[in-house]
């Protein structure tokens, strides 16, 4: 077999220990073979002064958006939607959407990131530039009916089945889909009733945005007599393999309906902070039962793509939500940025362990910041941050090493969405 | 005179526009010569490609808690503070604090900080640090009196005020001092009439915690019918010259009064939220006049001294606070790092201006987390992080260039900082 081993370091365990060891990867298969001493491979990929940890798992964004980040800030959601992006967003070309998914696979890369869920439109672009960057992901299109008409609106929700179902699997596996519904507000109950069905016959799971702020709340309760979450049980759409972004404005009873479902929620603490949207009540959740992921949302509304600096701002925001300093510990932080969101991907990363995929991040702890080095699971949830990152590996690839990434080409990725980002800013104001 | 050009950056005017410009530093005096073009110095610093910025003041901080990073998180302030930060705190020696101090602003210095105020003990270990740094500080010992013998509280109160005295101008005029109660329910009113006025007299301006928590809060409003900022005001604590930390629990009251006093309210957003201790109305305190500095407060309960990262928070929590996503825009956290730290600091760095201190930090613009460019003060708010940081420049000189900082031996103070950690835990647990 090509073999590749990771040596060195200092390696996270499932259980949050930390034990000296080396990480022995199997790269043909993709998965780790052995955590232990005396171990050769082929390759090496130095670990020393480090820890490896499991690849980081953004459970829910609209990754093109980078080319908009910084374009339109402090504003409420639906000004921020309605004057800014979705303007922006209906210019954006499918080679827009190209570029912006390279610059932010770029991001995450260097981030640690190893795996995301995307929501977005043009998505065969994604895929394409997923199969490059060597990531894993779950791909959607999201879909709006809401102010259009019958033709458009069909056409829509057929598009994301569609997707969903001619992609599941691309990538040699690395690439899965989802059915995305934008919201249970901005989609008619005629299209889920009619496709929701379809896409779970064909064991496509469910991703949507779920009681983000109260206008997604007030109106199924006014036009409907009940909450959110029971809407969407009603319309098929709280299964095992669902997830949810968001969940921040959620009542006893739908966080007992997501636990009893085993739908995950993806938490975005970033964006539901600079949207004022609001305080998920994460650690209530988490008592309850519920499986809970960590997201970026899209950079315009965060403005990066790092799950490490989204976990410090889990940690920070949960406590406040919580009005408890012992509420959403590093150690939940760091299951949610790993397991918690992989669990709710449906991948299997997330944990290192024998016999599991190699997606890992080596982070470089040799640096004022990270000093002393009391508790590595304490500075994963709180002070380390991207740049931290010196290698990160997928499906026991090398996509960065030293802080190189080796599968896309930075300098002209970054020149070329500078370019791209100008043109369709010149594009909306014209 | 010896003079040095920072060339080929953009430069962020006190005004929050950019321009294309070079600086020409006379680095004799310290301060800013010119901004222009067609400059010319004897010495240069490369900034194409970058963001030029007035350095970051760090308005409240404990620094040789750096120490202490990471060894007790996820607790309440009280429990924390009485079971891990206290006892910890008792057995740092002088070396402990040197050693803590240089590990401190190596870190700042690294993410831009080219100023800071610090409340600590074995305080001139902190001025031998400052000292060989090269950064701007204002620097005092934190009195306690609480739960002290008469002799033991005088002693802490005029340790207090005869380091203010003795050690104000030192390192040429860099290093500033204050009086400072730790807060207004740990330093008996007795001890703050005999000395607040002798500080008062000397020049020596004051600082202290107030409104962090209800704990703070409540004790006095119980015992002497008024709100803690009367009861500042009471004691002659409430100058223009003063400036309080956190400022969580204020009322519309002590809003007023800040702003009339003209007395600043450093903010300290992520140890506010770590601990729980609640949202400051930083919009409504700004909107009422006060002006607002931005502190990372101690490592133990943020976990790290970016400024960038502080800035951040400050703008995600503003707008939380505020229920309203417009609230405390980029501008205003900007304008918090920079300009309002320094004023509340009594520093006259924070603005890049002809005839001001040559205080700044250089940022690297060239990464993906930082592309496209629409915004850069978007990015100096929502995107930079400290590792962003390419050159770090005080009263002239460079004290970083290219991410080696010149002025402090990095290597051996994370490998001498590691060995007191661990010495210190083993003395504590022992």
């Amino acid at each position: 077999m090509a073999s590749l081993l990771i040596t060195g370091g200092r390696v996270l365990l499932p259980d949050m220990s930390v034990t000296q060891a080396d990480v022995l990867v199997d790269q043909d298969s993709g998965s780790i073979v052995e955590i232990g001493s005396d171990l050769t491979a082929e390759k090496t990929l130095q670990a020393s002064n480090s820890l490896v940890t499991p690849g980081f798992v953004n459970g829910h964004s609209h990754v093109p958006m980078v080319l908009l980040r910084g374009y339109a800030d402090d504003k409420p959601l639906d000004r921020w939607l309605e004057e800014d992006i979705w303007p922006a967003e209906s210019k954006m070309t499918p080679d827009d959407v190209h570029i912006g998914a390279k610059l932010g696979l770029l991001e995450m890369i260097k981030s640690g990131v190893t795996g995301f869920a995307d929501m977005f439109f043009h998505v065969p672009k994604i895929v394409d530039a997923v199969d490059q960057a060597g990531v894993r992901a779950r791909l959607g299109h999201g879909i709006v009916t809401t102010g259009k008409g019958d033709e458009n609106a069909f056409a829509d929700v057929k598009e994301s089945l569609d997707f969903a179902l001619e992609y599941d699997g691309a990538a040699n596996g690395r690439i899965s889909t989802a059915f995305m519904p934008h919201s249970l507000v901005t989609v008619g109950s005629e299209y889920l009733d009619d496709f929701v069905p379809k896409a779970r016959a064909a064991g496509i799971p469910i991703h949507y945005h779920a009681n983000e702020t109260l206008n997604e709340v007030t109106p199924i309760v006014e036009d409907y007599g009940v909450r959110p979450l029971d809407y969407a049980a009603d319309h098929g759409m709280l299964e095992s393999q669902d997830f949810v972004a968001h969940g921040v404005h959620v009542d006893e009873h739908e966080i007992n309906l997501l636990a009893e479902a085993g739908t995950s929620v993806i938490h975005c603490p970033a964006s539901n902070m600079k949207l004022a949207s609001g305080m998920a009540p994460i650690q209530r959740m988490r008592d309850a039962g519920v499986e809970i992921g960590l997201g970026t949302d899209g950079a315009a509304a965060n403005n990066d793509l790092s799950l490490l600096d989204e976990g410090r701002d889990a940690a920070m925001l949960g406590k406040l939500a919580a009005d408890d300093a012992g509420a959403v510990p590093a150690e939940l932080v760091v299951e949610m940025m790993t397991q918690g969101s992989a669990s709710a991907l449906g991948f299997h990363s997330g944990v290192i362990k024998e016999g599991e995929p190699a997606d890992l991040a080596v982070i470089d702890l040799e640096k004022p910041h990270l000093t002393p080095q009391h508790d590595l699971v304490s500075h994963l949830a709180y002070a380390a941050v991207g740049s931290d990152v010196k290698h990160t590996i997928c499906d026991g690839q090398i996509l960065m090493r030293d802080r190189e990434v080796l599968t896309l080409g930075e300098k002209s990725i970054v020149d070329q969405a500078q370019q791209t980002a100008d043109l369709l800013l010149s594009r909306v104001s014209s």
